[in-house]
């Protein structure tokens, strides 16, 4: 754990400068618009540690896979999201020496992110290796209102000497990611161009073996400005070309105190959007509009983006600075990293903060980002991250037949970003087949949220259909039990491997089963055409499947303990030397201290998935189940995912026990910012912080929406004056105000 | 499956130039005398497919880990067997024109494997692209008698032409392993040597980061000489000397018709044997040595050592070539790879005959390669083997603390070269820990062949502890059973992994608590200082652990099905749909076919361990028992392990099964010379080859040890005239002689 973060409600601050935390810095500094984001790296060069990032929505690469046991039906690549063109960079030379922040004597450094308008600001005063005495101030964001451009405000005063400055700004497309299976860069460079102080390039992904994946074609370009105080300068600009590298070095006089900037605009555009032959000339116009625009309209723009996002977003708590800073830094980023208005993206586990767990999509997006977004933006968002999944149907059939499944059935990959699957592990890639379960309660979940009944005959029923298919397969009648089972499975519960009959597992497999007859039902009775059209097209054959499907939810096996009156995680659960995690406090974390073999036969959790369950179906259990069962798994969860806590703080709440939700909240608000896991600084969790937003207004604030209405219950925890949220409910704004004296429900607008 | 190998009962033999087969040819013509060996790759140069290997006992390098997910607990290197100095090759010039049989017209070629004295020959005509008709005859071998020392003959005559020959005899260290993690080489050059027609080169694995891994030096010489039909010539040497490579070229005259011969005698030495800084000079004095013995002297000396060994070993078999050649295969190669004269080394899975696999001990050692060196070898060779085990004892408890086990219980490695740990797939490395049963269960099998009850004191007993520790710790009570349990293991059978209560593994784990209390009751009595000595030294408090294991015996689970009759080889079998391997026979190999968890979850055995478990423990059941078992799991076995068929050779002759019994019995008497599982490019199977011997002695021939007697049960299969084998007991070498009359043991010499 970390603090040299400091507590502030809209701000996230490092005063001083802690070079052995920069990888981490950069990590929660991270700026991004949905369509682009990067990490908070310096713009001129540093020689400490740092891990360059910068990203472009939707954009990858299939990186051949590299395992140490090669299982068949093993997926062909691991889909990495890639560094990408460095437009950020500025490079400085003072009287002829590289400025360098790791060669420098620090003086003061401030770096902040603040939250409310989206800008990484570094302020520093340091002392060169020549003596020489600089301030640097610099600005950037990545902007909100126009979502291909950047703009970056750079800015050095000479603090005791007149001289020289060169500066370098460029567009850097030599770049790789630290952790490519085969140590192979990923792009190469297709154009450049560089005039007066505008410079393109055009880079592409190398060309894979593979048909199914397409190469992408990035081009970004940067028009330049240069003030010295209030005054425009036009000095010489000299084009520096390098492959897959453009540049321009300025020659600029120095003078003491007084302050030189140079505004950097920069665009960058995806052929996922643009053919990319048009690229050139479309970032030319792009870039004269915002160059012609000025910084401090297009910050003027962004900011006002923002606000409107906060509007309907923000949560505030008053007497816990620090949950405060917490609860909007996941909000901030969530923001970030996905806006919803593209069907083709999702959200990557690490967003544009870094580059771990490659590709973007795991059923995260599903069980916990998308009550995010069903909450706090336009129904459309939601919808567009259900469609994702309907577009990538037909590969999901694909791979349910690669593992031997046939007519129809389809298992969603564990790890996606065209639909193919690119994990690689048997017991997770093959087994943690609940992901399925998830994508289909999502349907449910939008459709019970939003009211939009109509999605299951546009685009929802055939994605159940596949998915109940595929359980309708998966499960087989055992003579011994006389009931289906499920074998060979791991739950959410990533710390049991290839277990039998995983209760979460067999739950989400039957109500997946109830919901399509249902859904079934419903779109053969209101839309009795569109049903023949997908029977036809699906091959369904109603008698046969949906007998089968009823025999499966009458007969499924499902683990419990009649005594205890607790569901079990999985056969032979009851095995287990039982013991609470109060009892092994100096082995944790376990993940780092134990080798896997003993995780695996221990009982300690990494996620309940009983839980996990009971919180998805909640109606189908009384709060007396619900309460044995938390009391039987709570004391042996160890919380070692990151999408653990924000579940048991929402049945906490339930349960009424506001301290073991307090407890379980603290730890995922703060996780990144106070590095709790020591891996911020490969990235951020931003699919775990959909699950801390959750744990406030479905926990505290007890949200549930039944029957088409949305009701409350909020709790106060101890510690906090008071909190307010706001939640859209179809199209209606409203605001949940909890004080100590009770709560008010306000619709805005 | 291939059938391009010739018939024959001694030999094998290649007719006609098969160069898509060339991998597999080479990897069953490989040589080799327990010290040194070497694939049947061609001398001259061959730009076609070939492995080539070369290999010296005891030599490795520790190969830095190289998994796609990171497991705690994973060892830091895969040890591996490494491609040595290539010291067979000789690059022939005629005229100009490289001899390479990619580029030649074959007009007729044989390659013979002579297994009754262990020569390689291979004859051959070609037409060179330039029109030039040679004839080629090579003759090689590892001398048996030397052990450091391999000798070549090779003659060419020019057919239709005079001219030039340039001959390039060399020995060549800068080679590579195909499967090196990082695409390392293995060694640097140390030193080398060349004056008048002798060579030497000396070159060393270089540096890893563990200090428990030692680097190997090798030094290899060779001297040449020279003939024109019977005539010694002594053409001008020019020494070629580049990195890790020495070598000396030489014009020869060539008149049609004429042969000419180089002979090239070889040493290698390896710094286990001799201090690296006096190479030079033994390679020097050995070769001055063998050189003045001569090729044909050395040849006697090496065919004599190879009627010594048949004249123990043999098994004949009449009416039956294919089988003939097949058992003799399996003989030949095992006595290649392991003679039993130095405790350091052990039995690699691959042998001298390719680099699969890595390192060289494998359960397969105790299980399946022990029971042939008592039979066919000196009493001292199956000793080294326990000796071996003996001497990794604190590496072993090591490798068992690493994994969280304590008060010296021992966890011996999956793989290992030095008692390290170097597997890494967790559902093997930290799971498949059968292999302790295994290796304690060998030091029983030792005793009651040999009698020699004294290597309990001597070796035995704290090895039995070690692991008697360990089982005591791996158990645990399992409140719902009121019974031990044995969570997370993966059994012989590894089409399962990560099973509760693997029978077989529950089986051996209580026999060894059983058997170590017997054998600490047996020193205690017989060698009550020697026990004083060992109980100290482990620090063995006897009351608590023979209590806490007896009470193990008496209360560990084991899964049964009273209704049928069977053990059920781990919990929840019986929810499998149970189906026959008839049923998919289109599927298979269901390894090459089916996705991993699809192979996991259905009931289909790569080695049936229940069956293993009788096999070794059988007289702790009735036949009645084997035969339900038996028929039971054998219809579900679909024998993708090489060590599987073997084991059902020797139960279905003790269940009066011949023709099932010879069914399993062909399947692994010519596994590899017939290709059955298209991978002896990779190598040999060596380890599983001692299970055929054990098909015939133990399975046909009936073969029993109890109470200090041997007894002999013998069957014979329908399609043989009869059959004879050679087994030594108790100083007694005895011959068993099966006609379709009956049988006679006899005592020779």
């Amino acid at each position: 754990m970390k603090d040299y973060i400091k507590h502030d409600e809209w701000c996230i601050i490092e005063e001083g400068f802690h070079p052995e935390h920069n990888e981490i810095t950069e990590s929660l500094m991270s700026l991004g618009n949905g369509r682009m984001g990067q990490r908070g790296n310096f713009e001129e060069k540093y020689s400490g540690h740092t891990l360059q990032g910068n990203y472009v929505a939707g954009v990858w690469f299939p990186d051949k896979t590299r395992v140490g046991w090669w299982k068949n039906g093993y997926p062909n690549y691991f889909a990495k999201v890639i560094n990408a063109v460095n437009w950020v960079g500025i490079d400085v030379q003072i009287n002829g020496v590289e400025l360098d922040l790791a060669k420098c004597e620090i003086i003061s450094f401030t770096r902040i992110l603040n939250m409310k308008n989206g800008t990484l600001r570094r302020l520093c005063h340091v002392k060169m290796e020549n003596g020489n005495e600089l301030e640097l101030v610099s600005e950037r964001f990545c902007s909100m209102a126009h979502d291909e451009a950047g703009v970056i405000n750079y800015a050095i005063k000479p603090l005791n000497f007149n001289g020289d400055a060169k500066l370098t700004p460029y567009l850097d497309g030599d770049v790789s990611n630290r952790d490519s299976n085969h140590g192979e860069k990923f792009w190469e460079e297709m154009d450049k161009e560089a005039k007066g102080s505008e410079a393109y390039l055009q880079v592409k992904t190398k060309k894979s073996p593979w048909d199914t994946v397409p190469q992408f074609t990035v081009s970004s370009g940067m028009r330049l400005k240069f003030y010295q105080g209030k005054k425009e300068l036009h000095p010489i600009s000299l084009p520096v070309k390098k492959e897959k590298y453009i540049g321009f070095t300025y020659d600029l006089p120095l003078v003491s105190g007084q302050q030189t900037i140079l505004q950097k605009f920069a665009v960058n555009l995806s052929s996922e959007n643009h053919p990319a032959e048009e690229h050139f000339a479309i970032a030319k116009e792009y870039l004269n509009k915002i160059y012609h625009l000025g910084f401090e309209v297009m910050l003027g723009d962004h900011t006002k983006a923002w606000e409107e996002k906060w509007k309907s977003n923000d949560i505030v708590i008053k007497g816990d600075v620090a949950a405060q800073q917490g609860i909007r830094f996941n909000i901030f980023h969530l923001q970030q990293t996905y806006t919803g208005e593209d069907a083709r993206l999702n959200i990557g586990p690490k967003g544009f903060t870094g580059e771990k767990y490659g590709g973007v999509t795991y059923w995260d997006t599903e069980a916990y980002c998308l009550p995010f977004y069903l909450s706090t933006a336009e129904q459309n968002v939601a919808r567009n991250l259900l469609v994702y999944r309907h577009n990538h149907l037909q590969k999901a059939i694909e791979n349910a037949q690669l593992l031997g499944f046939k007519d129809g059935a389809a298992l969603y990959p564990m790890v996606t970003m065209n639909g193919e699957e690119c994990h690689n592990e048997w017991e997770i890639t093959f087994e943690e087949i609940h992901r399925n379960g998830a994508i289909a309660y999502a349907i449910f979940d939008y459709i019970n949220y939003t009211g939009d009944k109509n999605y299951l005959a546009e685009y929802g029923l055939d994605v159940l259909i596949g998915i109940s298919r595929f359980w309708a397969q998966r499960v087989n009648w055992s003579e011994a039990k006389c009931k289906y089972v499920m074998l060979g499975v791991t739950g959410p519960n990533e710390y049991e491997n290839n277990v039998n009959n995983n209760w979460y597992t067999n739950l989400m497999a039957q109500w997946t089963l109830k919901y399509t007859l249902e859904s079934i039902e419903y779109v053969r009775s209101t839309s009795p055409e569109r049903w023949a059209e997908i029977k036809s097209a699906l091959q369904f054959n109603a008698d046969l499947e949906e007998d089968k499907w009823e025999h499966i939810i009458e007969e499924l096996y499902f683990p419990e303990d009649a005594e205890r009156g607790v569901f079990l995680q999985q056969d032979g659960f009851l095995d287990k030397e039982l013991m609470e995690v109060d009892e092994i406090r100096e082995h944790r974390p376990i993940n780092q201290k134990w080798s896997w073999d003993r995780i695996l036969r221990s009982c300690f959790i990494k996620q309940a998935d009983v839980l996990q369950g009971m919180y998805f179906l909640e109606d189908q259990f009384s709060t007396e189940q619900l309460e044995r069962n938390f009391d039987f798994y709570e004391p042996m969860t160890v919380h070692e995912s990151s999408l653990s806590p924000c579940v048991h703080t929402i049945l906490a709440c339930k349960l009424g026990r506001l301290e073991k939700a307090y407890e379980m909240y603290v730890r995922t608000a703060r996780l990144d910012i106070d590095d709790y896991n020591n891996d911020t600084e490969d990235g951020l969790h931003i699919t775990s912080m959909a699950g801390t937003w959750m744990a406030v207004v479905k926990g505290f604030g007890g949200m549930r929406i039944k029957n088409g209405e949305v009701s409350f219950a909020p709790q106060l925890p101890a510690g906090w004056d008071s909190y307010s949220f706001r939640v859209k409910f179809r199209g209606q704004l409203k605001e949940v105000n909890v004080t100590k004296d009770g709560h008010t429900v306000k619709d805005l607008k």
